[in-house]
């Protein structure tokens, strides 16, 4: 496969109370290339308004940095802890309206769809999600787990991409 | 009372999933002047990442307009309806990110003691706040609902700030 071909770059966004999960691919159409993927940890100590400050900061270098053309984010249920589910409530409205200020298109994914397409069963477990990501991106170690969820969205909406010749932009 | 008097000029938040409330009042250190409140309506029918941004925007201009000294929120709980506690957690997020990149210092205050500092009793109320509202800042008329929540945590920060001497800064 020639990356000379036109290209999708899709970030991926897996946020947490306390770590946030991200990952950028590449999609040509056929298959997904790695470029990069990491956690942001929020420093425990700082407020809450001061940590969503710092995932807005972060998440917006990266993008200046990686360029993608859309961002993907799995779809928010009710959490089984709802004092968690409030902060996590937080940090994800935090993150949409930083990446929708950048104006990157936004898509949502349901978990069950994420795992469904990564692993091929709806009930997968972590280990198995991360086992795929590291198969499906030829990359040579398991990452961790926010990231491995973050990579899994990205793949995700890569491989539901059913229109790719429209959105795709050659660079 | 002269307001050529240093005064703290305190913006108070009510975070909704489909409204939110805003009041601006001026605290001499002895009462309080209403200078500006309303209700910010989203808009049903958008996306919740624009729904984010457009509260955003509409934050800045605000803040821009009347430069506020401080802004105050009430304390979230956890939600009766978990489904509403989602969407209002991403609400309150975005507010809280955007008014903590303004540089505003931001205070929180428990529900509880927002009604007794305006009524008096922990369990007042929405009727009883408007009416405390309108009284405690001379209004005309009792503002709409979540427009008189913003304003009574105004006020309760302003009751409640005990070293105004150092907070005050002379217009």
């Amino acid at each position: 496969m020639s990356w000379a071909e036109p290209r999708l770059r899709i970030l991926g966004v897996d946020p947490g109370s306390r770590k946030t999960g991200f990952g950028f691919i590449d999609w040509s159409g056929r298959q997904s290339r790695w470029v990069n993927s990491g956690c942001l940890k929020l420093p425990e100590k700082m407020e809450l308004p001061d940590r969503l400050v710092f995932i807005a900061e972060k998440l917006e270098a990266l993008v200046q940095a990686e360029q993608p053309d859309c961002a993907v984010i799995e779809q928010m249920f009710v959490a089984k802890h709802a004092r968690a589910g409030v902060v996590l409530g937080h940090v994800r409205g935090a993150i949409l309206l930083t990446l929708a200020r950048l104006k990157l298109p936004l898509h949502e994914y349901p978990p069950l769809q994420v795992k469904q397409t990564v692993v091929g069963v709806g009930s997968a477990d972590k280990q198995q999600v991360g086992h795929m990501v590291r198969v499906l991106l030829n990359l040579k170690q398991v990452p961790q787990e926010d990231e491995a969820d973050a990579l899994a969205v990205a793949i995700t909406h890569a491989h539901n991409t059913s229109s790719l010749a429209l959105q795709v932009v050659p660079k």
